[in-house]
């Protein structure tokens, strides 16, 4: 156990990914750990207020089968987790500045989930250690 | 280096990356590291017993060539290299509780590979420092 | 902040997840980090000599739009920032020997960005604590 802060860095937008970044936030935070979230790429672009509740898909891998097994179980929406874990922890989640111009993006175009943007520089600034690429 | 835990979840169930993910294992637990693993979705699914060995196919982005360079050097299976790393170091596999529901499966469905499931607030309990994510 | 090594796994060769490397290895560089990179797999045929330049592709989720967007946005190619990152700080990049064993390549073979082969287990002896795979 360990009280370090948990930076993630979320590259993939499919929901599957989003799903299993909420789901360890939560953990984390359920922990008492601190959590750090950046967004770039495609995860970024699925945190858009209009978007977030749209079907993201989920890794081509998953086949015909896996894709049934996913939708059939029903989780909590990602969003909610991720709302949770804020609810019940100290959890910061910021966009990335350069994937924010990419899609030409204004903070007030995201999800109120997310607190702001950054560079990475500053992003870096409160990595404690590695970070986790998802 | 260093002597913390590496805690890896692993998400992926291409054999190219639980292929990666055995070799890092490997290379860890050589180094005297322990290693905390977590299998979530699409690498859960491929640790079923009826399912290790058959054909997880690669990422998409290998192409045809790439898929040849793979299949010609016809390297360990990943699953053995796990046990290898087993044999020579500290090494415990376990399953996401809500995967294993999302699929519907027993510990008994699962490769001996496996040490058990657990929920994501117990693996965080082992969790030294951040996670890698595969 | 933190003053520990950033290792980092690059396993994928899609560009935008090489972009994203990149640009985090840039900002840990600033902020005066050593950044030790390991290339496996299709991240390490994307720093062939010959291939750097070529279209690597974007991951699938990405889509239309979002493939639009990225090639609007005309960001510095990854090759380049991983330059700017060895000029302005301690950065690393080293190939796996067995990705360059399945692929049957040489060191000079490689970009000059790569700094040469080794191990998994030499990796592990610069690892400070957890690795990030990309």
């Amino acid at each position: 156990m360990d009280e370090s802060t948990l930076s993630l860095v979320l590259f993939s937008g499919t929901d599957d990914k989003l799903n299993a970044a909420a789901v360890l936030t939560a953990g984390a935070a359920a922990m008492g750990r601190k959590v750090n979230i950046f967004l770039q790429y495609w995860a970024l672009d699925a945190f858009r207020a209009d978007r977030v509740h749209k079907d993201h898909g989920v890794a081509p891998e998953a086949g015909t089968e896996g894709l049934e097994a996913y939708q059939r179980h029903g989780a909590t929406h990602w969003s909610e987790i991720f709302g949770q874990a804020k609810d019940i922890g100290d959890v910061a989640i910021h966009a990335c500045s350069l994937s924010m111009e990419m899609f030409e993006l204004k903070v007030e175009d995201l999800d109120p989930l997310v607190d702001g943007q950054e560079g990475v520089a500053s992003f870096f600034m409160d990595v404690d250690g590695p970070v986790t690429f998802i």
